[in-house]
């Protein structure tokens, strides 16, 4: 269904590479002709009231009308307390599922062919609560919380995720032989949940069992869900069997609508600025985005120009293998999307 | 240095496919002429006084007595309540260190090769504590402990075995960016301990990057070192790499030369008992018992014995690819251990 309106979108270009590979963006989704404007944003934490880290007014402001971010990266800032920008964002809009599908891109060589799975990462709890203490001098304690609430959200999630892409299966990735009552919490609301969606299968793998198996035979999976800490290693084992995260999209998605997606890879200060940076995670990323707001035709056409151009190989950025510039590869992919019209 | 008077280890046979694994082993061994002595013990654990679960005190007088221990797969137990059992080994005996050497073996095709690391993981504490708690109704805590002591000793025991085992490189895992306190202390260990071995190079890198790059890259790792959760799933992964559990040897080293030696691969009931199991795994933790205990001229002549058959491809167990019963392959290897004398 296409919308005729424009939607708008909150772009937050980020850091180094960021604003090259956004404009990027800008410029296939122009040649598409896809309906979305952009509302620039800047995300970098400021001090608010109380001494509280927390993203400009005008960025949340934007991000609460649009309930749409597309992001860049965004580089880990060094000022002392200052939080990291990922979790930050994640916390201010409780985007609480990070969603990675992981796909074999045809042209684009890895030990392994045919990989489509996706990892769905619970990202406000587990691990990352961020309470920690000092029992005594030399003895450390980090709490890992597991809530009811959160885990059945995102196995309902996951669920409904597999329902609506017409996918098979979900597994569980625990490891709640050791931590019996966390994980097992989390196990148990998969379960329950499941009992709710007859027509998709549902397993469930120890940690250390999808990693050994997922690195032998990627092919065997398909929706994981898994607890916070589970999903930051296993989302980027994935990307690494695909190609790493130059290639790997990923969404955090909240309740109502609310979506952030982003290319997880790093700001390459090393190459800002001079051309030659990949725009594909990021495009990828933003093709999740359209499909994520129904506009799955222009989804479909910005993807397969990009995949075109990836397996055609003529015009590739050096980290794909080629000699062209970032320019000269979206220009090709801007070329193939309008000939596909 | 060959040793003339006989040593003794506490055999562990296991459930399963242990017995025969385990007499494969045996068998191999005579015909090295390996100077041990097998004193074979059952570990099956039983309530001792105040109901603690224990392993039989006749097994744990062998082990005290022999310090070393070789180990096939035990069955987990369903009785409520009962304990793993690798966990109340690694408990009774401290065994502090797990190491797990992942090597490409040649003729054993998987998608790397030249795989050569260890991965050296902290097996007493962390994520494995196994102190929870429900705080309030479905919101439940797990504790990772992290203590001064035990990162330096695992600090300390990465960095010997790197200089014993001329390896140029110690590599930390962490989630310090998350968990700043706990992986903060291990970490800081880590490094305090790199600077008493100028002659080993130290890096420290996020195990989410880590998962990434070692399935695009494993040749760029060398020794790594780890808490125990980490370890638990970068040891099954790089396993994977290699060719799975099935021809992974792994140690679990203590304090004061104490050791148990064993195969992580299962039970496999569906072919107990009928000469279809291969002992690989099993005989290369083994070989790796040989050279904790000073023997290197058998382990190396077993070993290479063992990689031969398998280059060899014309004697092999079903999982190898092959057609051939256990015993035929350990009476290929038999053979060989002998042309080398
Ligand atoms: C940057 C870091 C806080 C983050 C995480 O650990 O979640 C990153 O690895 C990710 O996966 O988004
Ligand atoms: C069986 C289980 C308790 C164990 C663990 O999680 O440590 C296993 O996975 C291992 O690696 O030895």
């Amino acid at each position: 269904s296409f919308s005729t309106g424009l939607q708008t979108v909150t772009l937050i270009p980020g850091d180094g590479i960021g604003p090259e590979i956004s404009s990027a963006v800008m410029k296939i989704f122009e040649a598409a002709k896809a309906p979305i404007q952009w509302e620039e944003r800047n995300v970098t934490a400021i001090k608010g009231p109380g001494g509280r880290w927390m993203i400009p007014p005008d960025a949340k402001e934007s991000m609460d009308k649009s309930k749409i971010g597309l992001k860049g990266p965004l580089k880990t800032p060094i000022a002392a307390g200052h939080p990291s920008m990922n979790l930050l964002l994640r916390k201010t809009f409780d985007l609480y599922a990070n969603v990675r599908p992981c796909v074999s891109i045809e042209g684009y060589k890895t030990p392994y062919t045919d990989v489509n799975l996706v990892t769905i990462r619970e990202n406000t709890e587990g691990e990352y609560s961020g309470i920690e203490h000092v029992i005594v001098d030399g003895v450390v304690q980090s709490i890992k919380l597991i809530t009811e609430n959160a885990s059945r959200r995102i196995a309902e999630y996951a669920f409904e995720y597999a329902r609506n892409n017409q996918r098979a299966s979900v597994t569980a990735v625990h490891k709640a032989n050791i931590m019996r009552m966390s994980d097992g919490l989390f196990l148990r609301k998969c379960r329950e949940v499941a009992e709710n969606f007859k027509d998709i299968k549902f397993t469930e793998m120890y940690l250390d069992t999808v990693c050994l198996n997922m690195v032998q035979d990627p092919t065997q999976f398909d929706v994981l869900v898994m607890p916070n800490l589970y999903g930051d290693i296993l989302s980027d084992l994935c990307a690494g069997l695909i190609g790493g995260l130059g290639v790997t999209p990923s969404g955090n998605i909240g309740a109502n609508g609310v979506a952030i997606f982003e290319s997880v890879h790093g700001t390459a200060p090393d190459i800002a600025g001079l051309d030659l940076a990949n725009p594909t995670a990021l495009l990828l990323s933003a093709v999740m985005m359209l499909r994520h707001m129904g506009l799955h035709g222009y989804g479909k056409k910005i993807e397969t120009a990009c995949f075109d151009t990836i397996r055609d190989k003529k015009v590739l950025t050096k980290d794909l293998g080629g000699n062209s510039k970032c320019s000269e590869f979206t220009a090709e992919i801007c070329r193939r999307v309008q000939d596909l019209d």
